[in-house]
Formats: structure tokens, sequence, C-alpha cells
């Protein structure tokens, strides 16, 4: 008999980052992180192809909210401005998540090939929004740009973010790095 | 007896760019680079830990080359002037690379994990910048906001730069790109 598992995967997740936490990313496994969560190997392997992908869903997620967004931002806005208005939504999405982040942060710290993998995801971050803002019908080069821009400022805040206690500050921390961004460059 | 081989890392690289784009990278063997080279294996191996490497000795240069102006910039100069002070230098370098740079960019484009490794190696290049202002006395956030737009401007002017015919239009590509980031930053 099979019982129902109601939120397999945020179990799956909370375990893996709670057992990371306290036993190290590399000792770790996933029947250990199955274990914790009350469910088998097999549902783990539902769901991730491994221990490193649970660190991850997080980013495929934001990408498709981000995107999903910025697709739906008000017809008239400009490229900038139509991925400012997907950080509404992202900021949104990660109120309930600041203790996970903070503690998924510290892991990625401590793991070179955790840390390039961030990178490469928050680079196809940036492709999938460049390519939202063509489809929107911005230039290549301006879509480029913008697109990279925002998932500079989204990094920046986001590092301040899981440095500080308040899990609503998100979208603030946004406005604070964009605002710097614009004087840097500006200057 | 040795012979004196010289310039054998700008042969290497030649050859093996050469070879990648007429048989394509996954089939080029390291044997087939050195044997194209005139030079072993063995001497390969001194200069280059695997094939792949072959194609990004040019960002530790085009790093070092950025690093080295961004730190010899004028000590009044604020975190994006700097950034920007080391591109002149950056351009400087690859004037004599474009057709070089043009093949690499082909086979980078044909191959995930080439094109994975070139993401990491432009963090690892914002990141190295934006020590470097640190080091001038820049604080945390608009170090690494200035040091990643700076990537942004030279990535995507170097993307024009490989399919234009003029070796030494990067510095002025380089000053479009960052007057669009301007104006896309400022609407």
């Amino acid at each position: 008999m099979v019982r129902w598992k109601p939120d397999a995967v945020g179990r799956l997740i909370q375990a893996a980052v709670t057992l990371f936490g306290e036993r190290g990313y590399e000792a770790t496994t996933v029947a250990e992180i199955a274990e914790a969560a009350g469910l088998t190997k097999r549902t783990f392997f539902r769901y991730f192809a491994d221990k490193r992908e649970v660190l991850f869903m997080g980013s495929e997620q934001l990408q498709e909210c981000w995107v999903m967004a910025l697709t739906h931002a008000p017809p008239g806005a400009g490229a900038m401005r139509a991925v400012d208005a997907g950080l509404d939504a992202v900021a949104e999405l990660f109120v309930d998540r600041h203790a996970l982040a903070r503690m998924r942060a510290q892991i990625i710290a401590t793991n070179p090939e955790l840390q390039e993998r961030e990178l490469i995801k928050l680079a196809k971050l940036a492709s999938a929004l460049a390519e939202a803002l063509r489809a929107r019908g911005i230039a290549d080069a301006p879509a480029e740009l913008a697109a990279q821009t925002g998932v500079t400022v989204f990094h920046c805040a986001f590092g301040r973010w899981v440095q500080q206690d308040d899990p609503r500050a998100l979208r603030r921390l946004i406005d604070e790095s964009f605002a710097e961004l614009q004087a840097v460059v500006a200057a």
C-alpha cells in the first residue's frame, strides 16, 4: 500500500539542506536524505537526478517565475522595466524560503563545484530573460544587456537578503541594488 | 637533443583551433594537436592540462591584463571608470587575435560543455575585477556591480567583434555597448 505523501519535493529539499548543513554536502547520501524525509530513494529519483539538483530546483522555479512575469509586463514597458516588473513576483516567491535560502547559501559557499553550478544557472537565467525580452520585440543587444543587468542586481540583492533577518526585505534590497547600479554606471 | 621551439604555446593554440574547426572538438586528440604544431604530447602537457584548456588560456591572459590595468588606473577614478580604463589594455591585447577569436567562438558555440566553461571563466573574471576594485578602496556592492557590468559590456562587445571584420573595432564596440547599457539602465 502506498501512503500519500504531501509535498514530497519540499520535504526532500528541507531534509537535504538540513543534512548538508549538519554533515557536509559530500558526506550526505541520497539514501540518508530520503530516509530523513520519510520517503524512499525511488521517490527521490522521481524528482531529482542527483543530490546536487536538490539545491537547484529553486533556480528553475526562479527562472520560470521571472520569465512569466516579464512576459506579462505591460506592453509599453521597455527592456529594463519589464525585467524589473518580473522581480515583484520573484521577491514574493522567496518570502517563505528565507531560512532555507540562508542554509543553502552556506552550503554552496563551501563547495567549488556547487558554486560553478550556481554561476551556470545564473547565466542560463540571463539567457532565458534575454530570450523573453526578444519575444517582446526588444533588439538583441538591449535584451542581453537588460537581462544580464537584472541578474546582476538580483544576485547582489539576494546575497544581502540571506545575510539579514527580514524575509520580506528582498524587494527593497533589489531596489537598493538597482539604484546603486544606476549610480555606478552613470558616474 | 632538444630543438628550441619558439612560441610553443601560440603554435599549439593555433593548431588546436584549426583542427577543432576542421574535425570537430570532440574528434580531435592531443596527439594530433601536438603533431600539427610540430611538437610532442609531452610539450603540450607542459602548458595545458587538457585540450579544453587550449581554448581558455586567452581567458587567463584577459583577466591578468584587465586586473593589472584596472589596478593602475588613476587613483581618483571611481569603480566604473577604473573598470573601463582596464578595457583599453584588453582591446589592445586582442587586436592580433581576431581571426583566432572568430574560430574559437564558432567552436565554443557547438559544444555545451565549452559554453559552460566560458560562463564560469567570465564569472571568475568578474570576481577578480571586483576584488581588484575592493583593493582600491571601493565598497563591496559597487565593486561587485561595476565589475559585473564591465564583464557584461565586454561580453556583448566581444560577441559583436567576432561577427564583423575589423580587428581594431573592439574598443569602439565596447564604448557602444557601454552607452547602450547606460541607456537601458537609465530608461
